[in-house]
């Protein structure tokens, strides 16, 4: 029999329990990918980055896939591979990213960093949920089925980005310039993540982002702050008047414009997001959070996933160490982010913000606003999408329970690239789970959802194949 | 004819050449006293802070005063030693501190902030201007009386405190519990600062000061700002919105009660302050700053010399790092000072910035305020002491000029000890000159004014010897 005549389930099934007696070996080379500490944001660790992307060439290489290349970009590398050995098969666009979030603060985590640490099924490591563990999946998957079958049931681009926690800045000119290479049905996404622990969801929307930093100047140098206290401005009582004139007492937005392209929540939306069931008491214990918080007049879920915000990311002016120290520092500053709903253009928003700190700036300092490049707009798959459709099934049969369609506050870059620059949809196929801490101490990937991960991609790219 | 009959002319005159002869001598020693790093307020310079209080127990050893000693508190220790031998004569309490602001930020130093360089006639080094080079004159002064004449003009207790930049917590208990030894007839601060380079000035009065820290807490870990964000509170825009409370519109201070117990300034206070030559361009230039700011209704000098003020003397929260992350952080904290005028109580008024804090406290987060011990009151010195007048009268002879008297924004708490404690008022004679970015990184003290203070302490010290 051939292999392309197998029944999926049959493949599946084969492939799975290769997959299974390479557990070890696959969480060891989890372990290898986590120790490097592919930190995007953070130009110190740029060889890092470089070294994270070699690596995931490499395994991609060693599977069998010889056009695997680690192609530069103006900044972090992309990774791709291809095969194309399915003609009349559906073409599928796998995405991830290999850069990680900064550590810090380093004195909160249990164990290090980037040294793996397993404990309770649980493998601790930045980067161990966003996005290694998740983006090493479809390549452990190929290998098996490759190995298992010497071919792939659908044809496979793989495309693994090194700036995903930095905006995606140079993915969308990459993805431009090799629109032909990275033709494809639509994407598959190992980055995303459940919305739950315990209730299998679909993601079918993000919100976009933009980023911007201001910093105030006052004096050229910092002064001591009896001699010259009540002389001159302080730049860090200014910074403080300025970020909090952008929200208003309502906890909205109070930049002009913010709101004026943000289209309307449907009610159809509204009703859909009422229907999840949602514990709001247990979400808030689960982050150690008193109360919920925000603009009123939405429930949590709401401003959470279809509200714009603007969030202070961080702070800084002045003396910070311990004691005191009796200064009026020269500068003070603050890094912004907001979430952007559908029609926000992340272009447009961060001048606005940016126009309103300049506009309000008192005399006595200079405003410098610095918007970042690279924003994302929000992104939504349409509701019918087939391969929507087939991660719902895949995900019922893996996880026993027909998964909800949920949106997301945070930001998938891609969704929004892909579909303008290659017309594709993206499907988000993630097996990391929200409650990881990716993006701060003590992040950790379960093991079980690694396991649940490699079948379901499994199940999936088997399935797939049975279509023409 | 007796040492104690010589003109105390001619005997000041020997004694200024001695020191002249021993220039060199002085500033190695200078350099050795600012090569330790005695930053009070940060605990891991502990070890540094007891070394510089050896060094300066040792030097005063050395020059003849046996009873020399460090003294413990239960802070950093006191230096104390002392000269009785002119019954009749006068008892000075000489006053500085070996304590020194924390260097950072360090990448602004142009040289190393504890290896002394000397530059275009200014010695650089952290401590150098505040307080080690003028603290180090009384005591090379006092070497050299003793080494030309075997004695000194009129009877000296020296008084060095460790703890002068983290507001003499521990030195009240102390003079309290050693009032016996420290008996004098008024006290000469080494500490205090010339208020131009360009024009003798003495200080009548300084403002006190009172520190607290405020933290802001929302979730119990950082959190993912698209994951979370809209969903609870952000530490950092509660904490810009406390802060910006804290003032009104005007640039006052908002806080109810802050002002109720300030005294008025009189009409001839004012009078005296728009006296004094005074070029506001200049001085905004000579600290880079655009143009003063501050509380409306009152010139530049007044609000920094006789207006009481609340200024953010550091913030932190979140990222911080280069680039980006998007996280929603745990906590975010400010410090706070307040300079004081006659009248507010340094532990009163912190109690009512605290409680005005909590009062605002946002739902979704808890504010924690922690209010700091060892605040001091405002001092000023009667406009006719015998101990002000003669140090007017030796600048003059030094300088060329007669000083004009000026208030200091800055806060010397011994000054209001000191009367309170031992009953004694305070004339503050010290060398190092406001522009010498004590509290700042590269402050330096010039040896132009160490050479005019070891002539003026020598003057002073022979003047006052010839007064019964």
């Amino acid at each position: 029999m051939d292999e392309a005549t197998v029944p999926s389930a049959d493949l599946a099934r084969a492939v799975e329990a290769r997959l299974a007696a390479s557990h070890d070996d696959i969480v060891e080379r989890l372990k290898s990918f986590v120790a490097i500490p592919s930190v995007s944001t953070d130009p110190a660790y740029r060889d890092d980055v470089a070294r994270a992307a070699g690596f995931v060439a490499e395994r991609l290489r060693s599977i069998g896939l010889a056009d695997a290349a680690v192609r530069p970009t103006e900044g972090h590398p992309v990774v791709t591979a291809s095969w194309r050995g399915a003609p009349g098969k559906p073409t599928v666009l796998v995405y991830g990213h290999y850069d990680v979030q900064p550590p810090d603060p380093l004195d909160k985590w249990i164990s290090s960093p980037f040294e793996a640490s397993i404990r309770d099924g649980r493998l601790y490591a930045r980067g161990a949920s966003d996005d290694k563990g998740p983006m090493l999946i479809p390549i452990e998957v190929a290998a098996a089925f490759l190995a298992e079958t010497g071919r792939l049931p659908v044809n496979l681009v793989f495309l693994f980005e090194g700036e995903e926690e930095v905006s995606s800045a140079h993915l969308e000119p990459f993805v431009a310039a090799n629109r032909e290479a990275l033709k494809a049905d639509f994407a598959l996404s190992a980055d995303g993540a459940q919305w739950r622990a315990d209730l299998p969801s679909v993601t079918v929307g993000s919100r976009g982002i933009c980023a911007l930093e201001v910093t105030v100047t006052g004096a050229a140098k910092d002064l001591h702050s009896g001699r010259h206290g009540g002389a001159v401005a302080n730049p860090i009582q200014v910074l403080a008047r300025l970020l909090a004139g952008l929200h208003d007492d309502r906890g909205a937005v109070a930049v002009p414009g913010f709101y004026d392209d943000a289209e309307p929540v449907t009610e159809a939306e509204l009703a859909a997001i009422a229907a999840i069931p949602f514990d709001e008491r247990a979400y808030l214990d689960s982050i150690g959070a008193p109360e919920g918080a925000g603009e009123s007049g939405y429930t949590l879920l709401q401003r959470n996933w279809v509200r714009p915000t603007l969030e202070f990311n961080g702070i800084v002016g002045g003396y910070t160490g311990a004691g005191k120290k009796t200064v009026i520092p020269s500068q003070a500053s603050a890094k912004i982010t907001c979430r952007l709903v559908p029609g926000q253009d992340p272009r447009r928003i961060p001048q606005l913000v940016a126009e309103d700190l300049r506009r309000r700036a008192p005399r006595g300092v200079t405003v410098d606003v610095r918007v970042e490049h690279g924003g994302a707009a929000s992104y939504a798959i349409p509701a019918d999408h087939p391969g929507l459709v087939l991660s719902e099934d895949v995900l019922e049969s893996v996880l026993g329970r027909r998964p909800v369609r949920v949106r997301m506050g945070a930001t998938i870059p891609i969704g929004e690239v892909f579909r303008r620059v290659l017309g594709i949809d993206t499907v988000f196929f993630s097996f990391a789970t929200v409650d990881e801490d990716y993006h701060a101490p003590n992040e950790f990937f379960r093991l079980s959802s690694l396991e649940s991960g490699l079948k379901a991609w499994t199940r999936y790219l088997a399935r797939l194949g049975e279509r023409p």
